[in-house]
């Protein structure tokens, strides 16, 4: 692995073992799977995977398989187009390689890996996917799968993830998921669930191609719906060309805006602590908990969007959501002994009701627009995460509008009602009670993956609760009214606050990791079901369960057979 | 164990390790466990489980602690309730024990199973309270918890499957979900998705109540949504009567019917066979298959309801649907190793669709209602039973409207092109091509647990396919028909019949069978999530993750530590 290669100093160092922590951080310039190219409305995403440049050592990323490495470029070349390049309406994905467009997820990366880190890889390729199809559906940026050679596995499900599939007709590529014919496991980048929940191929034909590991190419790719067309070399690059083209003219993004840029983050990261400009996190490895302060914003919101753009990614609520997402990955990917993740906010609730009402006012700048969904994936990144979110609601805290959601989204809230005694009247900044907001913001700019509001979550069932609690949009509201409309969990006095907060918090590490995963991933998602919540419920349950049995990761398991020559040996019960 | 104990012969060899089939046929005066008390229009379900007689040794089922005995005893209830008693409007469920309703599922008995048991055991307690549930939403048969005491874990679960729930109010009985904290599993009974997505208690509530061992009574449980309402001791008997009066009132079933017997099914079970009148099953150990075949009305339907109340049980549809309920079940539970079902069918579907019409036309009388009601809940037994379905449409066969959704609950469907070759067009009967009939039973009557027709599901996001298929409702159609609109998966001749079928069956028993099973899970539900797929998918799933997991079910995992007062170690990290 070449000194400079992989997507940020962290992830560089080789070695299985190694301890050094990932980073989601990079930058095309330091890309080493991936190449933009733009032409016009039209980006081209090029993959060209590095076979000696895993994340980590142990493996080959032969024919543009892929590792969390080559992910993390992914995801960052989503971002930047989203946001540098308001001018692309169009992505093109296709393949460097000759005659093969991607082979998936390195099959000896995830037969060689632990049990969380499949499980957390997993995670984070689905959220990538999702944000492609969020950027079609929100951003007026579709993308186009230009399969250029055959894609298996993971290299159709990103397909799938794409608006418009398109599959050269040489009698030889074809589309594939081979993982349980081959490997014993399950499509689990949404696969399954996109084959028919969103292409609506017939159920008993996916069964079939599911179980047919050499795929199915040409007219019966088309037929069956597993691609929209299939193109004969001849006109291959005519017709990429040309359909990116009609994507393109069809979009309404904006035209004619400039891009901002996605500067690096201003992060220092230590063994104990992470901190950025406007989120931190203290890490407590004995008691398992990570304690993350998000802070207000420090001045008032610029005029309009002008004023945005010239703020640029220091624009504080860009500048969160980037920061909250990149915490939110590294804790989850290097940290997995942190069980639990307290929220804590500070600053002003005035102001950040200022910056929402900002962004709402003008959403239909493109750019603004970015933001808010931004945020809106950010969280949606926070409720599929396998840790007990608590969050405490103290004096001097801002938990408003676009920062309530932290509160929502958390498995519970504890509100202080009045101060702490402690506190000095005169000198304290934190001697008034805390407060916080509904607000617009709350009401349908960040919907949960279930397509509902977090307000719509929490009151599923019951209207009157929902209609009053939006009622009071915009007032502050203290302790005793947020918990007597259902705002927060409980809203202990400084008496009780300490001994209440610790036992909820030390009871949490005392209980089983996994089933307060599995309690968590049921109650976040009351009500109805999308393609988004059914990857993260159905699907990626289901997978995880087969990652967890030995048929698939036992020494025997099909997993850790594929490519010795040996058969996998199978307990044949059916479960 | 007494000898004569336990819901049939089979089950009632003790020994963890005997091989004794568990047998799911039994009756009121066979019950060890639950007794049946009718008063007009309202009957009271006692639980009263009998500590030494558990389906297993092993354990002792204290505190109306449960297995799947039990289980059984109160399914087949459940079922006599709606056919032999049209007169009973409204079923309280309460406890025979002072002070207890139920402490749930029997943990030494978890602890001591093997997965595939625990699986299986969840998911057939969960079609029980599914049923529960139909029978109040379907039958206007309501069912009432009255819980005299504490109701935890399962025992809740069970109160949660009832339309009303109370609970008494003395200061120590309260309702819980202690899974999580002693055991380290979750509710899978239903509880989580039932507490929040049908009682629609608060999300963070829920997680604090399903975190909080002793459990909530009183008041806030009632404040909570938990229970309905807490009632006094000294008002409890008068309670619980008045408002199983109040909803027998208000039920809309026939009164001053008589309902039919559930006579003991005629059934020859060896190692290799499973025989009943109409539905029989050749059970290939070697290649792992169960070889099923349904055999059509063996002659016309009778004139109407009278004529239907005449043949009682015998009834070809009620008859059927018993049958393979019973089949599937189990097959389910003591075959796990044939992880493949082949259905076929044999008759004339004529007398299919005859009798089709006869039940669809006098759905107004409460036994054809019944009926068709009984025909989809096997069927939805079906869709979520963890096992590959082929159908095999043959020559002689029937698959024609009630019979045509087993081929369209299976994964995949094979039928035969003209005629086998071999077939002497003089003296074969299976001389005539096969054929299949979409019919108005395929329409609306059978839906499946996400609510949509099989119909709607295999067609799901393609309104015109299935409008073509729907418009030929009523028609005899042959392979090639049946293949171009897509109600058959493959269409082979004569020539290729054998191989294919062959390589199918062939290829699927070589195949992981944990990957087939999740993938199963998928495609069998696109589309819209419901309480009912929701319970089966999201919430089984994670639990059965966690019962694979260390933490649970490893030698120090919390299942296997309970009782033993040593605390279970867990691996601290979050997946």
């Amino acid at each position: 692995m070449a000194a400079t290669a992989g997507p940020a100093p962290e992830a560089q160092a080789s070695g299985q073992h190694n301890p050094a922590r990932v980073s989601f951080q990079t930058a095309p310039d330091r890309y080493r799977h991936w190449r933009i190219a733009f032409d016009g409305a039209v980006a081209t995403l090029l993959m060209d995977v590095a076979e000696d440049d895993g994340l980590r050592d142990g493996y080959e990323l032969k024919l543009n398989s892929y590792d969390l490495g080559v992910d993390i470029e992914l995801y960052d070349a989503v971002q930047r187009l989203r946001f540098e390049h308001p001018e692309v309406r169009a992505v093109v994905i296709t393949s460097a390689k000759d005659k093969v467009f991607s082979a998936g997820a390195n099959i000896r990366m995830l037969a060689a890996s632990p049990h969380a880190w499949k499980v957390n890889f997993c995670k984070f390729t689905n959220e990538t996917r999702n944000g492609i199809e969020d950027a079609a559906a929100c951003s007026g940026q579709a993308y186009l799968a230009a399969l250029n050679g055959t894609a298996s596995g993971g290299g159709y499900e990103l397909a799938l993830a794409c608006e418009h599939i398109m599959l050269i007709d040489d009698h030889s590529a074809a589309v594939s998921l081979p993982e349980l014919s081959l490997l014993g496991v399950l499509p689990g980048t949404g696969g399954l669930t996109r084959v028919t929940d969103k292409r609506h191929v017939r159920r008993d034909l996916a069964d079939y191609f599911s179980t047919r590991s050499e795929g199915v190419g040409g007219a019966k790719a088309v037929a069956w719906r597993l691609v929209d067309e299939a193109v004969p070399r001849s006109a291959w690059s005519q017709t990429v060309a040309a359909r990116a083209a009609e994507f393109a003219a069809r979009s309404a993004r904006t035209a004619g805006a400039a891009g901002i840029e996605f500067t690096p983050l201003d992060k220092t990261r230590t063994d104990d602590a992470v901190s950025y400009r406007h989120v931190s996190a203290l890490l407590d490895h004995a008691d398992g908990v990570a304690a993350i302060t998000v802070r207000g914003p420090g001045q008032g919101p610029p005029a309009g969007p002008q004023g945005i753009r010239d703020r640029g990614a220091g624009f504080w609520p860009l500048a969160v959501a980037r920061e909250l997402d990149d915490l939110v990955l590294d804790l989850r990917t290097n940290e997995p002994g942190l069980g639990t993740w307290i929220f804590r906010t500070a600053g002003d609730p005035g102001l950040v009701l200022a910056y929402d009402r900002l962004l709402l006012g003008s959403r239909d700048d493109w750019l603004v627009n970015e933001i808010i969904l931004y945020l809106k994936r950010t969280l949606r990144r926070l409720d599929v995460t396998s840790r007990s979110l608590i969050a405490l609601i103290e004096p001097g805290s801002c938990f408003a509008g676009s920062l309530l959601e932290l509160a929502l989204a958390a498995d519970r809230s504890y509100m202080l009602a009045g101060v702490f005694e402690d506190a000095d009247p005169d000198s304290d900044p934190d001697s008034d009670p805390a407060v916080i907001a509904v607000a617009e913001m709350n009401l349908g700019a960040l919907p949960m993956g279930n397509d509902l509001t977090r307000l719509q979550t929490r009151f599923f069932g019951d209207p009157d609760a929902l209609a009053a609690a939006e009622k009071l949009a915009g007032q502050l509201l203290e302790a005793g009214d947020a918990e007597r409309l259902g705002l927060v969990t409980f809203a202990p006095d400084d008496i009780d606050w300490a001994e209440e907060v610790r036992l909820a918090v030390e009871e949490r590490s005392s209980f089983s990791p996994d089933a307060l995963t599995g309690m968590e991933a049921n109650y976040r998602f009351t009500g109805p079901e999308t393609l988004e919540t059914k990857i993260f419920g159905r699907l990626s349950a289901w997978q995880n369960w087969i990652f967890s049995r030995p048929n698939a990761a036992g020494p025997d398991g099909a997993l850790r057979k594929y490519g010795t020559g040996q058969r996998a040996s199978f307990d044949r019960k059916r479960v």
